[in-house]
């Protein structure tokens, strides 16, 4: 159905026209790419894992190794991802795309590793243009294959941020300095450092295609879940993106696959700088704003919830159905 | 636990200090009144129903009739609030609180009927001062009966925000002006008159005690729902207060009874023109921004899974116990 038939089957159930607000627009959207009949409305998290060579230049408050600890935590269930996500009933997929110190016997781990983390992207290319095609058709696949309708994607790298920073920057063409923030909690100090790092590293190439960019500034994981956003999106599923890093991914599917930003909705607004100006860059509204910053789906997780009520709408009776009065006549 | 404690144990946990932001204030508040240990977290919603003699004076779009035709269909699942509660699996309860044309024959109504709906407070009290205290009283022990954590409260009564305004005019002396609102949808024409009417109801009584504005200007749903929110906080669970209309009865509970305030979360701010002023007088500075106008509750679902997931956050890994390195120093 069109947005318009759906919006007008909203405007026939009964509560006032309109009265929903972002709710009916969601319900509109989701409805666009799922339909507009009944559930099951299954959800599903990915975390896709990565390690960045452009860490050993300072640019992240957590040093290399937490990336393959935390990997370990998700399987453990021991991360905020994975609380969440059981406390609403949605199951959490790792998979790694390339971090550096994986944990080993992670019988769980899904592998879809291009090697030992990106490399240093200040320096040299973060990986080649074979590695790049890859990382988004192994994705692709992986997103094609889910069996859900709601698709949450988050991430989990020490100093992916700096990494869509880049990314962002050399999709869009802002400047890195409206893009780069403080990640995982730098100070001061730390952040001017960040600053001329991904500078030296954003002016080691001019403008590139979106394959080269990811090339040029990684990372694995960003650009196997760009991949599986289009993945997903063909397979008409939603995709929810995450924050910063998974909103760079979706700009990167979008860069390539334009239609797949159809099936997106941005489930939150991250308090990491640079998400503000590239939501404003692709259009994007979000859903939720709390002010959070910690990716591995977090985000997205909450909104689940939002779509799925936002779709339920059109269970509801209309006014014929139930028998209830319209509104009256306004005065003249 | 205070919530210090409990913002201490937020702070061990594998995630950079604060990452969460809001999520992790409402774990705190939510954690206060709940605990910090483990799920169920049980929700349920109650929608409290009542009619409004000043609904004569045409201060609503829909005509009286609507709110005994709407409870008819919260019973037939088919409202807004049924499909959205049914969607994230919440029970919903309907309480006759005054209908003036009640369903027939509706076995699931739960009966706390003052009366078939108030008199016309733009000319006579709303009630009787025995009938304002017996509302709240009846919505006491109804609250401190119900048998989940998470208290869902929702309304249903044609011109209703004309009752709320006025309470919460009298409760708070904000100015009519600055409370009144389109409702379900006044033009400019009908708006300049409701503004017209609530002044003369509120210009008819000077200052009052809470439960004397609530038996001069109504309603029995709002009193009633007031009560609940006083009976559910009294017995350890946590209130979601919805929109406008509840608001207004969280001010009233508040005014009634200081405490509860610990145990209440705003869980949106609605577009009903008014609310924001009053949430400003509370403090309160609600999760969800989504513009949405209906009441029935449809706002607390929504904040609902918001409120596991950060309830959820107690029960993540320590970075000791998940083996995850800290923060490296900053630089000097």
């Amino acid at each position: 159905m069109t947005a318009d038939e759906l919006q007008r089957l909203l405007d026939a159930k009964t509560k006032p026209v309109g009265s929903l607000g972002r709710l009916e627009a969601i319900a509109v959207r989701a409805g666009a790419v799922l339909g507009a009949s009944s559930s099951p409305w299954r959800a599903s998290l990915t975390i896709f894992a990565g390690d960045h060579g452009i860490a050993v230049e300072g640019v992240s408050a957590f040093p290399q190794e937490v990336t393959g600890q935390m990997v370990a935590n998700f399987l453990a269930d021991g991360a905020a991802a994975n609380v969440i996500a059981a406390a609403l009933g949605i199951p959490v997929t790792i998979v790694d795309c390339g971090v550096r110190h994986p944990p080993a016997n992670a019988d769980k781990l899904v592998d879809l590793r291009r090697g030992p983390g990106t490399a240093n992207s200040a320096r040299e290319p973060a990986m080649s243009r074979d590695d790049a095609e890859g990382a988004i058709e192994a994705g692709r696949a992986y997103g094609a294959a889910l069996e859900c309708e709601i698709a949450c994607f988050g991430e989990m790298g020490i100093a992916n941020t700096s990494a869509a920073t880049l990314l962002a920057h050399k999709l869009s063409g802002l400047p890195v300095k409206k893009l780069v923030g403080r990640g995982t909690g730098l100070d001061d100090a730390r952040l001017k450092r960040k600053l001329a790092v991904l500078g030296q590293a954003a002016g080691r190439t001019g403008a590139l295609s979106p394959i080269d960019a990811l090339a040029e500034v990684g990372g694995f994981e960003i650009g196997t879940m760009a991949g599986a956003m289009i993945g997903a999106a063909g397979a008409g599923r939603l995709v929810l993106v995450d924050g910063f890093i998974a909103t760079a991914a979706a700009a990167l599917a979008r860069a390539i696959e334009p239609g797949c930003a159809q099936a997106m909705l941005h489930a939150h607004r991250s308090a990491e700088h640079g998400h503000g100006a590239l939501l404003e860059w692709l259009g994007a509204e979000p859903l939720l704003d709390l002010d959070m910053r910690l990716g591995e789906g977090t985000g997205a997780l909450l909104a689940v919830s939002i779509v799925r009520a936002a779709l339920s709408l059109f269970g509801m009776a209309s006014f014929a159905e139930a028998g209830v009065s319209g509104e009256t006549a306004p005065e003249r």
